[in-house]
């Protein structure tokens, strides 16, 4: 399914894609095995929240961000120059696209210019880059990457590390099964790299969780082979696509909601982030609760995070005439 | 439930049960909140060995064991001195009755015992007790206490935190569903005390595995509701129970057998630990596999984990005969 889903990995060598307790445990586990306590980690300033608690909390990471936007694409300037400030002889690195928070995906061109900053940067030292593809297939426009990064960093230099962590939690609808996948890959591994890494990866999880839940790996492999899956897979991304499309369209019928809110680049997956103008993101969130029953997420100083993907099409304008009328709200008070 | 199953714990305070990814991983965490690396953590000599992978590779504890039997019974009198050979201002412990490997469960005088010698401990520093209850409730013999030696821990001492580690893969017979649960109790401890640690245990299971598998935990609390519960583990009990029997019925029928192997003291539990005479339990073990298509854990020199409760009682006598035979092939050759 991995070459299925990314096809430029085909012909590409890179390790057994090892089960873990979901792609939370997966990032976990790549953090014990590759990120000592106080060596740097980078990531977007625009990061899942758990980040901070998986990566500083729980194995003292020293975290590092870099600006996540500029001109309506990645701020790849940013990116190439927080790796360039950042001492040590390793850096890791950590990607997740399409973003949570916000929804977007690379175009070819930002892929590609990745590829060639984590490359420039493997030539100096010690690269390691954390590939989270949880919400992986959700492209929702032409011009966008639609494989991994990892199909294209696992063969990019032999100074970097690319570990994949993806599972069907989001890609397949099956919140609480607790199944997901972390795959290893590197310029010039062989078998029995992989195999001692594999070998590694399992001990770890012997000795924090035994085993990943039978029950979800079972029905799982269930599902992949039933002849239903790939049609069932279809609409329900149909269903995302068109509640994707009504935001767009919104914001484009809508031009008066750009006094209360701007919305940042989104292509791609769960989410979109809204900027809100003249007061703070947590004030609205307040108001949309309290006096709309509207639950978002407030993010930072001014950042609304909004799970359009849970929200059914015909709702969609609703919600918005809400977030409007609560930043009016909030502004006039 | 956790008061039904252990009466004496009725009226005494503790922590709410948190759910984990089933027991090892409750394992994991308690050693991740109460040991920090190079601490001590005293044991049996005869242990799981995921002990060794979840606290020593994992959390880079500094295992000590005493040990185990003297007598037909707990050699407590090395627990005693283990305890007071190890320095620090904190020492943990972690006992596991019914008991993997040996299915051995302390009579109700060693269980106070046990009490007595770790308050005295706590008279003079911090006491951690990790409590395995993987095997709860597999006791065969009259005489044999019967609660969770965390009943009397949890309130004995001040300066003694009590750490359940409990799970339902082994007491409802349901591997691979991956629930478990750990309370805490300490004497004197009030909820705000537990609401901490409740919230601090939450957030390093947000931040290693996100959650806890939906199915199991869904699946276990209507078989918890179901009316024929209740029932039917009483009916797994019995056949478990007949297991037991027909190993202690054997092994007095069979006089002959204590010239190639005796037993360990058991009464618990899923298994018991044969000593192998005049040649290595490691050899024994291949004689098994090779000639009679027999699986067996070999431990240490001389010792075998004998998994009775897995075999039908109608072929235990041949299972016996079997390492009676292979032990005399050993140590023929």
């Amino acid at each position: 399914m991995l070459v299925e889903k990314n096809p430029s990995l085909a012909g590409k060598s890179f390790s057994i894609p090892v089960v873990t307790q979901a792609l939370t445990h997966g990032l976990h586990l790549a953090g014990k095995m590759f990120l000592n306590p106080g060596e740097a980690l980078l990531l977007p300033d625009l990061f899942w929240g758990n980040y901070r608690l998986l990566f500083e909390v729980g194995l003292e990471a020293d975290l590092h961000t870099f600006n996540t936007f500029r001109d309506g694409g990645l701020d790849l300037e940013a990116f190439q120059s927080a790796l360039a400030s950042i001492p040590g002889e390793k850096i890791t690195v950590l990607l997740n696209f399409p973003n949570n928070p916000t929804g977007y995906s690379p175009t070819p061109e930002e892929a590609d210019q990745m590829l060639a900053i984590l490359k420039a940067e493997a030539d100096r030292r010690h690269v390691v880059a954390f590939i989270d593809d949880a919400y992986f297939g959700f492209v929702y426009e032409d011009g966008v990457y639609r494989e991994s990064l990892f199909a294209k960093l696992v063969d990019a230099h032999e100074n970097l590390l690319a570990v994949k962590l993806d599972g069907p939690t989001k890609e397949d609808y099956v919140w609480g099964w607790r199944v997901g996948f972390m795959t290893l890959g590197i310029r010039g591994g062989d078998r029995p790299l992989y195999e001692s890494m594999e070998a590694k990866l399992g001990g770890a999880i012997r000795g924090s969780i035994s085993n990943v839940t039978a029950l979800g790996q079972n029905l799982l492999l269930q599902a992949f082979q039933d002849a239903r899956y790939e049609a069932e897979k279809k609409r329900n991304y149909a269903v995302l696509k068109e509640r994707y499309q009504r935001v767009r369209d919104l914001l484009a019928e809508h031009p008066e909601y750009s006094e209360a809110f701007e919305a940042l680049p989104f292509n791609a997956g769960y989410f979109m982030c809204l900027r809100v103008k003249g007061t703070t993101s947590e004030q609205v969130r307040q108001i949309l609760l309290r006096d709309y029953s509207c639950g978002v997420i407030a993010m930072g100083n001014d950042l609304l995070r909004i799970a359009y993907s849970s929200v059914s099409a015909d709702k969609i304008e609703t919600l918005f005439a809400n977030l409007h009328a609560a930043v009016k709200k909030a502004t006039s008070t």
